[in-house]
């Protein structure tokens, strides 16, 4: 989508150097730098230290990690050691392992030589692909507003959609899983309104999400977490929509710390909540999303403390606790399965359901679709 | 309670100058600054820009507001004058009225020369008042801390209590009233546990109550308000304990916004939900709190900046959105009396219904409690 009126991806790759570009999303909002990647720990780090984020582009970032890997040492063992630093830079994302097992399989039946220009094809495939989805998940999620809008009753009324973290283009290739049907919406000439939610500790909604929304022209009003379900029992919200982390074949779903929370408010106030996620960020491998997904330990810094710019306009880092307060930081939360009104994916939309989920699954294996297995 | 081991009050009367001092709360936690009060402008801008806060101790500061009028003109057009400004500086806390309607009836039936003194009598009642109400408050939430502690069958487990923004003793006179239980029970060795909740916009929690828990040695984990439902989810919160600004006549709980979350979530958990509040705070003139109760628009500047203190020691605000980024700001929310368990009040512990609450407003009648007529 577009910064300053010029369009971006989130991920882009440098053909002649075969290196790839990054906005280094820990200076957004209130800077835009480039950062290049070079080799894999270039790549490991970025995704450690949060430079990018949001699953689907974690995923894409890992498989040119893997691909700098292999041009330096393609050999099993190098791959392998370089598969196992890239997967524990982070321990939620589906698409992380997802990504990295995708080119592993592409370059594993080659010879050494040609393995490296294979997986840069592959981290390549995956970018494009990742594009294609995001915006079949827009079409579907647009789908769904537009039967939301039109209950309402008035063609000119306002469509205003809640999001919580940041589930825009800057945490894919491009479009973003949740905003997508939000910037199709707003395209479309539809008059839609989002309340961006500030999302602590790490406020990806303060800063992420109101950035994008900006750029791209789309009316949005900042909330404090705290203030969501406030404006649920207000009747101020038509429809709730995040993204994910992990869904399960029971259809849980785990999101950034706070979703749960948007997500009772919904089920009490009878608003749809909704949950946009390509099917690559299904494990089908597990069920019950409270016992089986790990939940990311963060640093309690980012709860004591927060970054900004100061009145002089430099970086600064502020303490807003007592000195040596103790935080705990649960990177993330579980939504049940029966909290979602629905999965709005790039194949259409589907009930949260262990039932619905195992049909999607067979009809995906039966076409054979390249991207979940 | 105490700081740094000697014990203060909130607000305390100066009897020799006939002034009060208070603890400016809006340099907490990083800065324990007394300032005096000496005029009525005093009193009502310490109230409105928050150097003090908690709806008992608005009241009691609105109180000697009150007094330093009525010793500079204590003519019936000056009394309205000071009660119509005083009244004005916080639109949501019912004990603001209360206590100067206490004032002003004192003064009343007097003739001018007699009702300085007799409203600052009032003020320093108000005061005595308000840290006898709390200690009762406390040993009744004591009681059901220890039936739930008896629950979980082992008298060395933690207690882990949630609680949101402060009601402690910051935001009365002394022990304040979700935070009296704590202090009672970590006082008589009962292993006690708070999950603080930071309580954006303005950080309550992260400031005030881990300060206070901190200088009273109660062991204590701060959380984004993001965690409250994770945390309920994983069976790690035994009761959840919040104050309150206003009750309705049918147990409907105005509060700090957030506190509706952290209702929904106990609830879906079957945790007790229980709110702590002086008879004072019940405003038996409304029944609906969400048709009833005004909720204060604050400053959009509380969402888009965060003041803190930087690496060099310095006091700092810095900017946390893209520059003019729009934001709403409710400071407050209703949750509806069904989902809490009971209010925990220094008469002792009621349900939050229509038919309990008029028990207790008979009982009280019948009793001549001053407190509230």
């Amino acid at each position: 989508m577009n910064i300053h009126g010029k369009p971006h991806r989130s991920i882009e790759a440098e053909h002649a150097t075969r290196t790839a570009r990054i906005i280094d999303q820990t200076l957004l909002p209130h800077l835009v730098e480039w950062r290049e990647l070079q080799t894999m720990e270039d790549a490991a780090e970025a995704i450690r230290v949060m430079r990018v984020r949001g699953a689907p582009l974690i995923g894409a970032t890992a498989a040119f990690g893997l691909y700098f890997a292999l041009r330096d040492d393609a050999t099993d063992g190098a791959l392998q050691k370089a598969y196992d630093v890239l997967h524990a830079t982070r321990p939620t994302a589906i698409n992380l392992r997802w990504a990295l097992d995708r080119v592993k399989r592409a370059v594993a039946g080659r010879n050494v030589g040609e393995r490296a220009e294979a997986a840069w094809q592959e981290a390549l495939a995956i970018c494009e692909a990742d594009v294609v989805t995001n915006h079949a998940i827009g079409r579907h999620g647009l789908e769904l507003f537009r039967a939301i809008h039109e209950k309402k009753g008035d063609a000119a009324a306002t469509l205003n959609v809640m999001t919580h973290c940041n589930a825009g283009w800057l945490a894919t290739v491009d479009w973003g899983t949740a905003i997508s049907p939000i910037y199709q919406a707003h395209d479309a000439g539809m008059k839609v309104h989002v309340w961006v939610s500030e999302t602590r500790p790490r406020g990806q909604g303060a800063s992420l999400t109101a950035f994008e929304l900006k750029e791209h022209g789309v009316p949005h009003t900042l909330i404090v977490d705290n203030n969501a379900g406030h404006l649920l029992q207000r009747g101020l919200v038509d429809v709730v929509i995040v993204g994910t982390d992990r869904v399960t074949a029971h259809g849980d779903v785990a999101n950034k710390i706070g979703t749960y929370l948007k997500a009772l408010a919904a089920r009490a106030h009878g608003v749809p909540f909704y949950v946009a996620t390509p099917v690559s960020t299904i494990d089908w491998t597990i069920t019950d999303g409270i016992r089986d997904i790990p939940i990311e330990q963060r640093s309690a810094r980012e709860v004591t403390h927060m970054p900004g710019v100061n009145a002089a306009g430099g970086r600064e880092e502020v303490l807003i606790t007592p000195e040596g307060t103790q935080a705990r930081n649960d990177g993330f939360d579980v939504t049940p399965g029966e909290l979602v009104t629905a999965l709005v994916t790039e194949h259409g939309v589907f009930p949260a359901t262990a039932r619905a989920l195992q049909e999607l699954q067979a009809a995906l294996q039966a076409s054979s679709a390249p991207d979940i297995f």
